[in-house]
Formats: structure tokens, C-alpha cells, sequence
């Protein structure tokens, strides 16, 4: 099964990682397989720079995730409004041209769409 | 047609309710039948305690809604981040191992997902 | 493509627009059409009223979007709720019987969700 999780606010984050974390641990326990991606639109992409998810304690979440195969995404028209450059991204993160767009693909392509 | 209204914010409880009773009356004037799903997981678990939602006025509601046969599903994470105890919830209430996987498994089955 | 984006807070319709833009830019750029309606309900069915988008500086963006072609809808349980009068309402806003119901109808007619 497939799901992407939108995040768009930056108070989200920690809702968000802890969706995610408790639906691997669900699918663990359960044997079901869960294909995640995390997609960030306006405020929220700033949490995907390393020194601000380091700040807010949401870094170690998300590395966790990310070495269990969760795609984190963020909106490139979000990074340009927030003036926020590719390099001081987490390197784990993969752009987006279009935020709304890659989230209309995923439910295009059979993700479930979950917005905490 | 199947619809899972999803709350994870206690302030949206009054909306997503009267968003039921709306889909509800609707459906019998225009001769539709919904199948309503409302589930609840993060701090809005809190509202499905018996005491917090006679407390907030919003049993009266959601009593209404399960003699219509809306599903209050909560998740079983968020109780236990919350210390809520099983005993002390709304007796129809059912509960999900993990709300975010309620969501998924509803969304596979075709169920429409509204985020109020 | 089809897209629903459902707006039930005043504060979010900046980003809803935004969202559209952005999703029309996109398809204009690689070649992909989007349908896209607006749903409003609850309180955000204010900002459809004419004198209440210009005064909070919507409405320039609200008019490029239906110029092309996107559809805005109001729920007229909201409208009621909110004692807003058809006739303030902006000459290209449609009104849906039940907004709850509108979003199940589309998602079920293949549009994608997105709660901005």
C-alpha cells in the first residue's frame, strides 16, 4: 500500500513523523507493506533544511524514517518563496517541481493521501 | 458511497460533526446512501471520552450520528499518548491499532477521505 | 487530471490559490491538464462573497483562476450558516447543495483531494 503524507504547516511536522513511524510499526507487526513519501508545500519546507530539522529535534525522526524508506519531497516553488537554497537541504530530500502536482501524481499512481 | 472524515485536532470536532449530519441529510433528500467513517487519532481522541464530550456538548451529535450508523473509530496510539483508559469512551466507539493505517486500509476500499 | 482542493478555513485560501497557480503553471510547463475546482465550506465560503475578496486582496487571483477554467464552488449549508446571500457572491462561484457531498462526488468521479 502506498500513502503520502502532505504536510504544509510547520506545527505538523511532529504529527506527521509520528503518522508515519506508528504506520511502519503497524505494518511491521501486522505484515503489510507501506510505501511512504512525506511531501512539504509552503511554511513546511522549512523544516527540511538540516540546521532547522536539527533545531526542532525533528532530524533524528526523520533520518529514521528516511533509512526506512521514506521519501521525504519538498516543493521547489516553496524552497524559492522561503529563499531556501538546495545545499542546505537534509540530503535526503528530493525536489518537486510542483508540490500540488506531485501530490495529484501520487493519487493518480494509487497512494492513499493523508493530511495531519 | 464511503466517506472516512478524519479529525486530529480537537478544535474540528464541531465541523467535522456537523459536516456528517450535512452529508447525512443530504443523502436521504437526494435519495444517496453514505457509509461515514469518523476517525480520530492525535489529541482529538480526547473528545470521544465520555465525560470531554458531554463536557464540550458534543455527545448529543455524535449520539445522533451512531443511531445513523456513523463509525467513531479511535485510533489506539493517541489513546495511549494520551492516557485515555478504553473504559472511559463513548461506548460505540471502536478502536484502530493505528489510526493512520484505519485511513489507508478505508482509502483502498474506496472510501472517499475528507480532512475538515 | 482532476483535482478537488478543499478550503474550510479563511486563513487558507492564500495558499489554496497559490496551490492552483502553481498546479496551472506546472501543466502549462510540461504539457499536462488539470480540472480544478474549489470547494469552499464552513467559514471560507466568506471570502466567495465580491466585497469580502477584494477587501482581502483575493479576488485578482481568484478571477485569473477562473479565466482559466478553474470552478469555484460554495456549500450553501455554509452560506446559510454564515447568512451570506447568493446575490453578494461573486458572479463565477457555483453553489454545491452539501459541500461534504461535493467532495465525495468528485473523488468518487476520479478527482484527486488536496487539503491545503
Amino acid at each position: 500500500m502506498k500513502v503520502l503524507l502532505h504536510v504544509d504547516e510547520s506545527t505538523k511536522w511532529k504529527l506527521a513523523l509520528g503518522n508515519a513511524k506508528n504506520l511502519l510499526k503497524y505494518g511491521e507487526e501486522y505484515g503489510k507493506e507501506y510505501i511512504v513519501e512525506i511531501l512539504a508545500n509552503s511554511e513546511a519546507v522549512r523544516e527540511l533544511e538540516m540546521a532547522k530539522a536539527k533545531e526542532k529535534g525533528l532530524f533524528g525522526d526523520m533520518e529514521d524514517l528516511a533509512i526506512q524508506a521514506v521519501k521525504f519531497v519538498a516543493c521547489r516553488n516553496a524552497l524559492k518563496a522561503n529563499s531556501i537554497l538546495e545545499s542546505s537541504l537534509i540530503p535526503f530530500v528530493e525536489i518537486a517541481e510542483a508540490g500540488i502536482a506531485e501530490i495529484v501524481d501520487k493519487q493518480e499512481d494509487g497512494y492513499s493521501y493523508v493530511k495531519p
